[in-house]
């Protein structure tokens, strides 16, 4: 049977969702204790690679089991084996060629930032603490820049291993409660480190520290050494997928 | 000269804000760091002393100290010299006679519960996970029960020190986003574990486990023994005090 689960992690403790050789991984950790309820290795395919120290409150995964599930039960067992950093939402099962990943529409980033002088230490592991004045306004303003279908190759490392830098952003919202402003990046699918070097690049061309002074000339020359520094892992959470 | 700072902190780490020998406390952190910069060291008082694993948003604490120091300065260097998950968000000069504690007005504490079958991890430090249904609008009318003037002597530890368990409770607030429920909690001044009791309390009767179904009759009948099992610590913050 094929299963889908949405997960909900803590990424403070984890280098990354990817498997790698002597690290602890969310998909290390997912892979254990789906071994122990299968009694053997299970391949798990996840809708984003999440870097290392990224949340997520809504990614999905899929996996086949040999024995047939209850969806409740399942979820259960899951949560039973797992560190309590990371939860099993909901268990479902899928249609036979469900794929995580193949199969993801859109995704839904949120970005956490603390904008004030001094850190509020109750939002220091899952929001960027920018000591300085932003503007709200000018920042939708410029985010509004980078909605639609472009290049983003500006926005991502060099070295990435993808054929295309061509994405689509869908939706930009910024909602600010007080110092906490939090940034929402909706689209058919994200670069790596895409939704970071945005961030940096619309703090960093805020401030006016960007040598281009437009986000729309940024991806017209698609040259990463324009867009600054990556803002920290920290505060980005995978927070949907739709199929 | 005598200063007034407010602090914010994550309980997490900490036996609690009061001097403890041998453990580490909120009051030895500020107090290490206060003796670096004065030299000396430094009597601190507290608006409120929070139990181990609690948090702060706006603790206020008083001290001496002989050097004059630039308000913005000093906080600075308390923060240069303190823990990051414990920071000094204002530092002011205060009047000689001022006490954070004796001439605190109000204090202000918020509760916070995530009401789902699975806990958010992101959650995981700030707020009680509650696995089963809560019904809103009956914690609401509840609640209003124990606002006014009351003996709570119900609501707190049997061997409390405090000659009179009578406090006034000057207003009570549900507000729910999503499965997060914030309780706040604001009083002349609160017991020793009141404002965990009467969550717990609260909780207990939405679900039909006391053994009385009024919070007016178990305030009346003044009896710990009525109250059930106190809200767990990492729920609450010391959202406010006010002078």
């Amino acid at each position: 049977m094929n299963y889908r689960v949405t997960l909900a992690y803590d990424g403070t403790e984890y280098h990354g969702f990817q498997w790698q050789a002597g690290l602890v991984t969310i998909q290390s950790a997912l892979g254990d204790a789906l071994q122990k309820l299968a009694g053997e290795p299970v391949i798990i395919h996840a809708a984003g690679r999440t870097d290392a120290g990224v949340h997520a409150e809504g990614q999905v995964v899929s996996f086949r089991l040999n024995k047939q599930w209850d969806e409740r039960r399942l979820r259960n067992a899951l949560n039973g084996n797992l560190p309590h950093d990371i939860r099993a939402l909901t268990a479902e099962v899928a249609p036979d060629d469900f794929h995580a990943r193949f199969h993801a529409q859109a995704k839904i980033y949120r970005y956490q930032i603390y904008v004030n002088q001094v850190m509020n230490p109750l939002w220091m592991r899952y929001a960027w603490h920018f000591p300085y004045e932003l503007d709200a306004e000018r920042l939708r303003a410029d985010a509004a820049a980078l909605l639609g279908r472009h290049d983003f190759s500006a926005f991502t490392v060099s070295s990435s291993a993808v054929k295309s830098h061509v994405r689509t952003l869908t939706d930009f919202r910024l909602e600010t409660e007080g110092a906490l402003w939090r940034l929402w990046f909706s689209g058919n699918g994200f670069l790596r480190y895409q939704v970071r070097t945005m961030v940096g690049a619309l703090v960093d061309v805020n401030r006016g520290r960007l040598p281009i002074n437009s986000l729309s000339e940024i991806l017209a020359r698609r040259d990463r050494q324009l867009t600054g520094t990556a803002a920290p892992a920290h505060g980005l959470t995978l927070a949907k997928v739709e199929y």
